[in-house]
């Protein structure tokens, strides 16, 4: 499609933590949405952009640096489509109010990401789950509506196993993680818990592996998403990588692939023929690795600009069937990028024309 | 018992090296055994130790400095007992010649740790494995013999799973590792390789710890080990780490326990009785912790001189029965100290006396 | 001496925080000292010490767990030796009422580092530099007294100068710092800061240096300390390692010393007499290297229990005469390590009875 | 310029290694150059490209994976200008015999830098060096030449003192680097080494920076370079870095800047206006920053795409008069990017067509 003219007005909430300024990084430049408005907690609202963030990564654009900070609510906030990267203490209620003004959002939270009527979506992998807007809208009201995206590391591991998923239907799934401290956003993970260290513990996150990947890779019904059929067991740890979480997997399937069914379907795969050209779309959604020792998170980490998942070490399972490892930006794929390339399929798809 | 006297003399194979010099560390001061000769590749022989090693940690003890580095036969080596930390290109043909002169060899090689006569030894889980010194003498016709320990995290996985396996059978056991660089040797990984990163690869390490653990676990029978009847499948990663590898278990048993069995069971095991008051032999072989966070390599790694191996994170497995972490030192329990232990063990038997 | 009996209570302020724990640790089985009572914050006071703790660094000591938290007040604490770990933001008043309250005050805040009358001492440096407690007793009315030790980078530079200083007279020094990720306590440098990273910046740290230098090496004269002759010139960098500051110095003296003088000088080093044999004195207050890759933070930190400071690399400096490496532990040294040293000598030499 | 059409053929000498492969990377896509050659030693020669090389950054580029390895003389590789990552061990003849053969050669080694003829070149700072090629010529009868650029660190200070050096003349010079693990290859520095530490040694690195410094800010004579009239003193030290090198500096100068003169010289100066537009130079080849804690490796190494140095916390000296910090990428402008900018300079100045 061509870009939209004039260009969609876009706003950011929660702008100042690590999370919102990957979206303000993103944004810069972007051919369809043009960031309008970035919004914060009160302790920031009615002041410089640049006064109240601490810049983490890069440069801040300079386009936004004499913003004045928004109230976190719709009264304040404009812009038809609002990207949240809200903490989950307050997402519930603020995405809830910009939903029933109309406007379309995209959240990182995991407030609503297990509601029946709740897209939970990787573009590639799930763009038909957009569709639960309607009974979303039906059901509550609201003229606009929320469409989430998944935990950081579900992302990485349900986008790698789509494919075979597709292919093989999986049955059971073991996924153990290694995951970057950028996923605890700043200042996040303190230096002396992690400088040659491993933290074999991350706070709620093997549950939200465990049932979001379910969800993603189910079917949509009359009254929701019916989670895919599966079992998944999660061991998530925190390693001293700066961006990128690494996915080790073993998985049984309802029809054994040999290896080589595997890797071809892998190869063959391009994800959602909707997604394809988006601005943020990666040329190779998946990217298959033939090398034993690949992906590696600092190697890997920015292929696709950050929106490609890398898979390799694709190999029998002893007791399952096959096991492999994947790999991904989690605040680029995992989360801001994720966003955005759900707001373009929300744009091309019509769906937004009609708030 | 008391110590014996005069101290037993004993030698290190591969002494220039990483786990050489942890061998030479460890020994400093050892109640029972005294190193009288260090033994390395013809680069370095006829050469004073502290010239030909670069010392990787801590101080060189100073006895040793002037020693003399010997040729890795028994006809230069003079001492009853050998802990060999060569590598394995060469310690096949090397160890079977000490075995056949009537020496003791301790080896953390892989050469004969898959050999139905050659016991893989973690002292308090299966000491009884020893008694296979007297098949394999009559086999070989060797007076000494060759008693080996296991690939590193092996160990790890294997000392934390005993305890359950013998009391509730274990099925399926999947692993996932990430690993220290020490355990890559010296020089070993290099730093560009690992620096921020994972490496979801170590060259020949799954099927190391997929069949080792069968055999350490496993009972002795007539004409050898007959392997435990679980299956094992394992992922091994590099981490940025020093010291310690982290290990994530899910296992199926034959009798399902709750969490709170499997914790009782942890709590109450010391592990082989013989091994108790051992000089290496560490109060608490596995310490069992309550926290959610917890062993971390940084923060745990020492414990018991780094010869206790660490369990936390004990819960529910939705796939499997049980999940849990596993972490323990690489480069002392998971080698040097666990040799050590052997040796004591084979002494305080009176298996050394006979040779 | 003998040790006192019954020990001497000794109470920690701001101990839960990371210096506080330091201390806790430090004083397990202290020969002369009894932890008797722990205060902090109100956010934590009357409840039990295990409970508001986020401990860091290996295990609790079991003595303290139960501890109940006071309040940082002379009248909920009694005993006569406080060591305070408290937040510059309030230690100034809170010390102070300890100090008027007579008890002996051991400081590691920077509040009255700088005070004429208060000592800023390294034992093996400037025991003699104590002798300000008369002064400072006489001035405030106190009963009690501040003794300081000084920043922890300050501490190795003036440490390592402290010999060449007494011996040829510094006049110009230039000081570049490697600082740990421990000298800004817990949760500290967030990881996203300084993985893979240097931050060239800490926060009033350079003048700290450049001042507290001067002053150590200073004399005593009738109305405080006259600062020492010489001028400093620091920069501090922060650096991705877990506990030791390493320090680069070159330095212009009064009467130029080859480098066999000074490394004369530093074999012949032994600092005050009066410090040598007390507990948590280190054998060698300054260890030597003759290596030219010594010394390094994680390897040579530990040497002392963390109370030896190590230098090396000693060469001539194009521009000044000298140039060398120093390097020690920041937390025990620096901080908790050092306070507990000139406590210790304040027993030795009768200042605590006095009070 | 207009490119040049059609593009001149380059090979890269020694193009397995760490810098040769920046070499390949940089080159990738080269509007002037084309990579027609590689070559490396004779253990590669007759051997694909992609056979004997780990690569160790991103993705080999497409185009050469098939290349065949050519021996290093000048009888097997035939293009006219020739980029050298070889060893200093094996650098000095091979270059020669290239320059001989009517070649001109950008080196990276050490072996021809200090020699008075041969030109040390950073093109924003020295370009006139350039000059030298024809004494060199003259003096050696070659019909090439060979033009080095400096040792990585000495780079980074070099081309942050230029400006200053410029306006106010350095006298004496103050630098204490921290440089990233990649500046000395691969595989270069063990993690065993590095991890969590500080490694205040590398080898023949201070010397180095004292002398190149000193070159290349120095003057054009009859008879060679005249070095310029300070004199410098480093101290050398190893962080856990990937990419990047941190200099400290400290200065004083002829004439005593202010601290403002000193700012407003940074935030003036161009570099050599014949450097402007070419297809390596950097819009900004000196980056002054104003926040406190910057420049810093992980946030700022790739400004520039890895041209640009950056330069900030500047600030008065108490001994000298002032001193700021340094950071540039140690083997983009460091070394591979350098070179090539070096090339551009030269063709753009004519003195390749002239071979």
């Amino acid at each position: 499609m061509t870009d939209p003219r004039p260009p969609i007005k876009v706003a950011v909430l929660g702008a100042t933590g690590a999370v919102g300024q990957t979206f303000v990084r993103l944004l810069k430049g972007h051919p369809w949405f043009e960031l309008a408005e970035v919004a914060a907690s009160e302790r920031s609202t009615g002041k410089r952009y640049d006064e109240v963030t601490r810049w983490i990564e890069g440069d801040m654009p300079r386009a936004v640096t004499g913003f004045m900070v928004r109230a976190c609510d719709p009264a304040s906030v404009t812009a038809p489509i609002v990207f949240s990267a809200l903490d989950s203490s307050i997402a519930g209620d603020v995405e809830a109010a910009f939903a029933a003004a109309g406007r379309l959002v995209l959240s990182n939270a995991k407030n609503y990401r297990m509601e029946p009527d709740v897209p939970l979506v990787i573009p590639e992998v799930n763009a038909g789950h957009l569709a639960l807007l309607d009974l979303q809208r039906a059901r509550r009201g609201w003229t606009g509506g929320i469409v989430t995206n998944a935990n950081c590391a579900a992302t990485m591991a349900a986008m790698a196993l789509a494919p075979l998923h597709a292919a093989f239907g999986a049955r059971r799934v073991f996924v153990a993680t290694m995951q970057a401290v950028s996923g605890a956003g700043y200042p996040g993970v303190p230096s002396l818990d992690i400088l040659g260290n491993v933290i074999p513990y991350i706070g709620e996150e093997e549950p939200k592996i465990e049932r979001e990947m379910q969800k993603m890779l189910g079917v949509v019904a009359a009254d929701g998403v019916r989670a895919a059929p599966f079992m998944v067991s999660a061991h998530a740890n925190r390693v001293a990588v700066e961006h990128g979480h690494t996915v080790c997997l073993s998985v049984e399937f309802e029809r054994e692939p040999t290896v080589d069914d595997a890797a071809r379907v892998y190869r063959e795969w391009k994800g959602a023929s909707a997604v394809c050209g988006l601005p943020s779309a990666p040329e190779v959604p998946l990217h298959f690795f033939e090398h034993n020792d690949r992906p590696q998170p600092r190697r890997d980490v920015m292929r696709g600009r950050g929106m490609t998942v890398s898979v390799g070490r694709l190999r029998r399972d002893p007791l399952f069937h096959l096991k492999f490892v994947a790999m991904g930006h989690n605040t680029i794929r995992g989360a801001a990028g994720g966003s955005i390339l759900n707001a373009e399929l929300l744009v091309k798809t019509g769906r937004v024309g009609a708030t």
